[in-house]
C-alpha cells in the first residue's frame, strides 16, 4: 500500500465538487457533491443515537435496499435533524433533484447534513445548489478538496486522505473525506466520512470490511462525549480499476483491508486533533490487556476523561487523573500493577509503577505534553491485547464554541 | 420535618473545628474533625472507581468492621490517593494519632482525605494537625462551619444543611456538610460528605436507608463525568436524641428517610450547583418514563452533555442536543412523542413537541435560561416514572482551573 494525494477524486470515476448555496453560511461553499460515473455498490455505518437526522435514515434505506448508489449531496449548516416528517421529505426532494440533473434514479442518491439541530432545510436553496453542483463536478484532485472545504462546520481544516495498492498487478485506488469536529463520539462518531474506491468488490464483502474497521478507527475517538444524530460513514466501491474481483480470506482482501484501515484511521485521527478549540491530538495506547474489548474500553475512557484533556491542555503531568479515568471504566484491574507513560516526538517518560509516582522530571512531562501530539501509554500487565483511542485537550475555545455555536 | 440552620454539629453530641495545618495551602483552614461524644453507628458508601484512595480503604474496613465509629479525620489539599503502602500507614498513623488525643480506640476513627492525586501526605503536619482539631472541637454551629470550611478545594463556598423531626415526640437532628467541585460524577459522586444524627437507629437500618436514598441523590449529579478516586459518603448516628429506637416498615422511619433525603438531596445539589467554574444549577427532571431506572439513565445523559452544559453556559435554547443526550443514553423512545420544557424562576415554556420545535420566543427561552436554577424538564410520555438529575454548566473557568489545577 501506498499513500498518495487526494481524497474522494483520487479513484478511477470519482467526480466531485463544492458550491455556495447559502443555506446558512454568508460567503463559503455549504455544499458538496460526490459522484461516480458508474453505479457504485455501497457500505455505511449510521449514529447510534436513537435520535437519527432524517439524512440518516434516508441513507439507511438507500443502503440497505437499493442494489447500487451514484451519487452524495452533502450540506453543512443545518442538520436536518428533529425535523419531522417535513424534513425528510426535504431528502426526497434533495434526491429527486439530483436524479434529474445527473439522469440516474433517485434511489441511488445518498444525502448527508450537518449543522444546527431542529431547523428546516430551505429546500429551493438545497435545489438550487443541487443544480449547481451537477454542473461543476470533476474528476480532478482540487474538486476533491473542494467538496472537502465545503462540508466543514467548526472544523478549521478539511480533512482528506488516499492511497493505492494492487490487486492482481491492477492498480487499485481508495480515498475519503470527512469532516467533523464536536458531538464527536465512540458508537459511529465520524458526523460525515465518504470514502470512495475503484476496486472491484461485492457489496457483502465490503461491508464486511467496513464494519470490522469501524471499531478501530471511528468508534475510538471522542471530542465530547456527545453521539451525534448525524453520524455517517458511506463507502463507495465503483469497480472501475477492474482488478479481479477482491474476494474474502485471501491476501488481496488484507491488503484493501489495510489500506481501507490507512484511510479510516487516518480520517478520524483528523476529525480528532482538529476537535472544537483542541490544540493537540492526544492519543491513549493501551497494552497487555487481557481482553481486546477491555483494551478499548479502557483507552477510550481516558480519552473521554475532561480533567485529564484539561490537564493535557495546561501541559500538566497530572497522571493521577488518567489512572483515574482507567479505574472507572469498569474494567476489573490491580492499580498497583499497571504503568504508564508519556510519548511525544519530544520524547517518553514512564510516570506511574508499583502503585506510586516515578521519580520522573515535570519539567520533562511537560515538555513532552506541549507537543500537538501527546500519547499516554498504559501497560496493563495483565495479557497481550492492546487498543488505541483518540481524543484532544480540552480548552477555553471548545466552551467558546459551543456557548455560542448558534448565533 | 423541619428545616434549621447547622450542620454537622446540629445534632445533638456531636462536636467539630477546622484548623490550618499547612499541608499544601498557605493561610487557610485544612483539616477538620467531626467527633462524637458518644460512639455512633456507621453507615458508608464509597467510590465504585477500580482506584479506591487509601482513606476510602480504611473507612469501608471501619464501616464494614468496627461496631462503632466516634471521630472523622478529614484534609484537603492531597487525596492521599495512587499513593501505595505508605499512602495506607499515614491513614493508621492518622488514626491512631486521633486515638490517642481523643482516648479513643483507633479502629473508632475515620479518615478522609480531598485534593491532588498521587502526592504522599506530610504525615508529621498531619499528626500536628489532629492534636490541634482535637483541642479546638465544640458542638456549636460555628464550629460546624468551621469543619465544611476546612475541607473545601475548588469549591467556592462552604455546604451544610441540617433538619429536625419528631420520632415518639422526642426531636431528633440530622445534619451534614460536604465539599466537592470536579471528579464528580454519577456512581457515589460526592467527594467528600458527612451526615450526622442523633437518632437511635441500628446500623443494619442506617445502612438500609443510606443506601436506598443516594441513588436518588448522591449519585443523580455531575459535575464532569469523572468518577473519584476518593469519593466517600459517611452517616454517623450516636443515639443521643434518645427516641423510642427507629424500625423498618413504621411511619418514623419514613420519617427519617425523608429528613435523610432532604439532607443528601441539599448536600448533592450544592456540589452540583458549585461545580468548578459553574455559573448556573443545571436540573434536569424526567417524567413520564417506563422505569424508574430509564429515567435515571435519561436525565443523568442530559446533565452530563458537554453540548449541553455549553450552552446552559450561553444561555442558548440549544434544544437538539438535549434530544441527542438523551437519544445517546442508551434508553429505547420514540422521539416524536417526547415533550421538551425549559424551566426556571422566571417562567416555563416548551420547547419540543411533535418531532419539531414549537413555535417558542428565543427570547423568552434565553431569559429563562439566564437564571442561576435552569430546569430542563422532559416527558417521555411512557409511563409514570420520574427521576431528576443535577449538573452545571460547563464554563471557560472550569478549564482554567483544570488546565492548571496541581500548580
Amino acid at each position: 500500500m501506498k499513500v498518495r494525494t487526494g481524497g474522494v477524486t483520487a479513484a478511477k470515476g470519482f467526480e466531485a465538487a463544492g458550491a455556495e448555496a447559502g443555506i446558512k453560511y454568508k460567503n463559503r461553499k455549504d455544499m458538496a457533491i460526490v459522484y461516480s460515473r458508474r453505479p457504485c455498490v455501497l457500505a455505511g455505518t449510521f449514529t447510534s443515537n436513537v435520535v437519527k437526522a432524517a439524512p440518516v435514515l434516508w441513507d439507511k434505506k438507500v443502503v440497505e435496499e437499493s442494489p447500487f448508489g451514484q451519487a452524495v449531496i452533502i450540506n453543512a449548516g443545518i442538520a436536518n435533524a428533529c425535523t419531522g416528517k417535513e424534513g425528510y421529505s426535504y431528502c426526497d426532494r434533495t434526491a429527486k433533484a439530483a436524479a434529474k440533473a445527473l439522469g440516474i434514479p433517485g434511489e441511488s442518491v445518498l444525502v448527508a447534513s450537518t449543522g444546527v439541530i431542529g431547523m428546516q432545510l430551505p429546500i429551493d436553496r438545497i435545489e438550487d445548489g443541487v443544480v449547481k453542483l451537477t454542473k461543476l463536478k470533476e474528476a480532478t484532485l482540487a474538486a476533491g478538496t473542494q467538496a472537502a472545504e465545503a462540508i466543514m462546520t467548526t472544523d478549521t481544516r478539511s480533512k482528506q486522505v488516499a492511497a493505492e495498492f494492487e490487486v492482481g498487478g491492477v492498480k487499485v485506488t481508495i480515498g475519503g473525506m470527512c469532516k467533523g469536529s464536536g458531538m464527536i463520539h465512540p458508537n459511529m462518531c465520524t458526523m460525515l466520512a465518504f470514502v470512495t474506491t475503484d476496486a472491484v468488490i461485492s457489496k457483502e464483502l465490503l461491508t464486511k470490511a467496513v464494519k470490522e474497521d469501524v471499531v478501530d478507527t471511528f468508534n475510538m475517538i471522542s471530542v465530547d462525549g456527545d453521539t451525534s444524530t448525524n453520524d455517517t460513514l458511506l463507502v463507495m466501491a465503483n469497480g472501475m480499476a477492474e482488478n479481479p474481483e477482491i474476494k474474502d480470506n485471501t491476501p488481496e482482501y488484507e491488503e484493501f483491508k489495510a489500506a481501507l484501515h490507512y484511510i479510516n484511521e487516518s480520517l478520524a485521527k483528523m476529525m480528532a486533533g482538529d476537535g472544537e478549540g483542541a490544540t493537540a491530538l492526544f492519543e491513549t495506547k493501551v497494552i497487555g490487556a487481557d481482553t481486546k474489548e477491555h483494551a478499548r474500553i479502557l483507552s477510550k475512557s481516558v480519552i473521554c476523561s475532561s480533567l485529564t484533556k484539561a490537564a493535557i491542555y495546561g501541559h500538566d503531568a497530572n497522571w493521577g487523573r488518567i489512572l483515574c479515568a482507567l479505574g472507572y471504566s469498569g474494567v476489573q484491574f490491580d492499580p498497583e500493577k499497571i504503568e504508564l507513560f508519556f510519548e511525544s516526538k519530544s520524547g517518553r517518560i514512564q510516570i506511574y509503577k508499583d502503585g506510586v509516582a516515578t521519580n520522573y522530571s515535570e519539567e520533562e512531562a511537560s515538555k513532552i505534553l506541549a507537543d500537538p501530539e501527546v500519547t499516554v501509554l498504559v501497560d496493563m500487565k495483565m495479557g497481550d491485547q492492546t487498543a488505541t483511542a483518540w481524543g484532544c485537550d480540552l480548552t477555553y475555545d471548545y466552551v467558546k464554541i459551543n456557548a455560542d455555536y448558534r448565533s
